[in-house]
């Protein structure tokens, strides 16, 4: 990195219904073009932007972190809104700071945290159908709150990664995994680690459904994951009802949260 | 209304952003329309079906009211699934229930709810921008409330009126009028009356936003409504806030609520 080379760290939030993912990828609408785009008419040329996380098609974020590395005059905290100008109404640059010429938004994060949330109501969810998954069963929340307990701690996740996941090692630690129901029509899945295989979450909503709608036992799931084969744990739940809400790394403060909606208090 | 011809009535919620209102116009697609077009493939023949309330482009609704005559033999409760799963997934019928033919949605309406969301977050609202109106100035919740007051009770309401409105009678009687602020970066504005003028909550909403901006005090909100001056009061706010929570009818218990929205509770 030459001397008068920046490297800036954004936030990022979006609604990732009209995109296949942060991942940039041909001929598809991706989030992480739309910011390389945007960062492009700002800058004058192509800067690749590097995310946190590689979030699924249709899945969405309060809080990715991305990073860049450029020589451009403008302020650090002035990348937030010159981005978000030119970015369409579901991206926005929460917030841009100038951080470390070694800092990688994503082999540094130490905790990332998603949500996921599931409306059991009566009637189609027409008033946040795009970050909700309908469940049409009965759903018994302790039971889905005691298979989550059993993530916690370090365990090989293998079970609950995707057959696409190649990676070697398949250990992560998982913080926080916690399942409750913040208003009478919806159950949210919070669960926090150092890292995520790819599909981890969808996979285990996937099996919290199965012991929530009682077609498993709860103690199921300690079998499942000790099992560590792939066709054990339950079907992926959808992409709509993940949201990725904060990317946390040592030595940096954590990102605020944003408090609009009352039912996220984590 | 022939001896085997009911009446159904429908308690149908939508996110309006993809219409142009509730009412069948010509080119543009309607609320009524897509009902009416989910109805005609249930019973064979094109009903008319009549709304309670117009809501304009872009509003949405959790308890509109619609009702039909029909001599189908469908039983009135299975309206609600059937023509729901003809519907997109922005608009579901929540329930249907036969009513007294004598029961006209519009003209029977008691009163009816409205809620306007602020969205007051220092970045773009990415995750409800199509149910909150940003506007990006500090706004004083209390000097809002304060105004909001003001329209308690028995006015005319010509100065909220829009100058599109022609009839002739805009006495109104308004029943609940409360700004509140259910988290930080959210101020909500619920408003209930027997009956409204067109555009009249935008028309209030625009001016409670001039007051909380402190470009207005609130004392002036009594001489706009005392002048029945369309020119006095604030600009009309954004369509994408507004949301018809519900219509009650007298003898008719209120419909329930959706509980899922922890923000709530009107």
């Amino acid at each position: 990195m030459a001397a008068d080379t920046r490297n800036i760290k954004l936030v990022v939030a979006y609604e990732g219904t009209n995109y296949s993912g942060w991942q940039r990828q041909r001929n598809v609408p991706t989030v992480q073009e739309a910011i390389e785009n945007a960062l492009e008419q700002v800058v004058g040329c192509f800067i690749k932007v590097q995310g946190a996380s590689r979030t699924d098609a249709g899945v969405h974020a309060e809080g990715q972190v991305a990073c860049f590395a450029t020589d451009s005059p403008i302020p650090a905290e002035a990348f937030a809104w010159v981005l978000s100008r030119r970015l369409p109404p579901d991206i926005v640059i929460r917030s841009s700071h100038p951080v470390s010429p070694a800092f990688h938004a994503s082999r540094d994060a130490a905790r990332k945290t998603y949500i996921y949330r599931i409306y059991t109501g009566p009637t189609r969810d027409v008033l946040d159908f795009r970050r909700r998954c309908p469940i049409p069963y009965d759903l018994d929340v302790h039971a889905m709150n005691a298979a989550a307990a059993v993530m916690l701690g370090t365990h090989d996740f293998l079970a609950f990664a995707s057959a696409k996941d190649d990676r070697s090692d398949s250990v992560r630690t998982v913080s926080l995994a916690r399942v409750d129901r913040p208003s009478a029509h919806e159950i949210r899945f919070q669960i926090a680690a150092d890292r995520f295989l790819y599909k981890m979450v969808r996979n285990i909503v996937g099996t919290l459904v199965e012991i929530g709608r009682g077609r498993w036992p709860a103690p199921r799931t300690a079998l499942i994951l000790a099992s560590r084969d792939r066709t054990k744990a339950g079907p992926t739940a959808a992409p709509n009802g993940l949201c990725l809400l904060n990317v946390e790394y040592p030595h940096f403060s954590r990102p605020p949260l944003d408090t609009s909606h009352p039912d996220r208090d984590i």
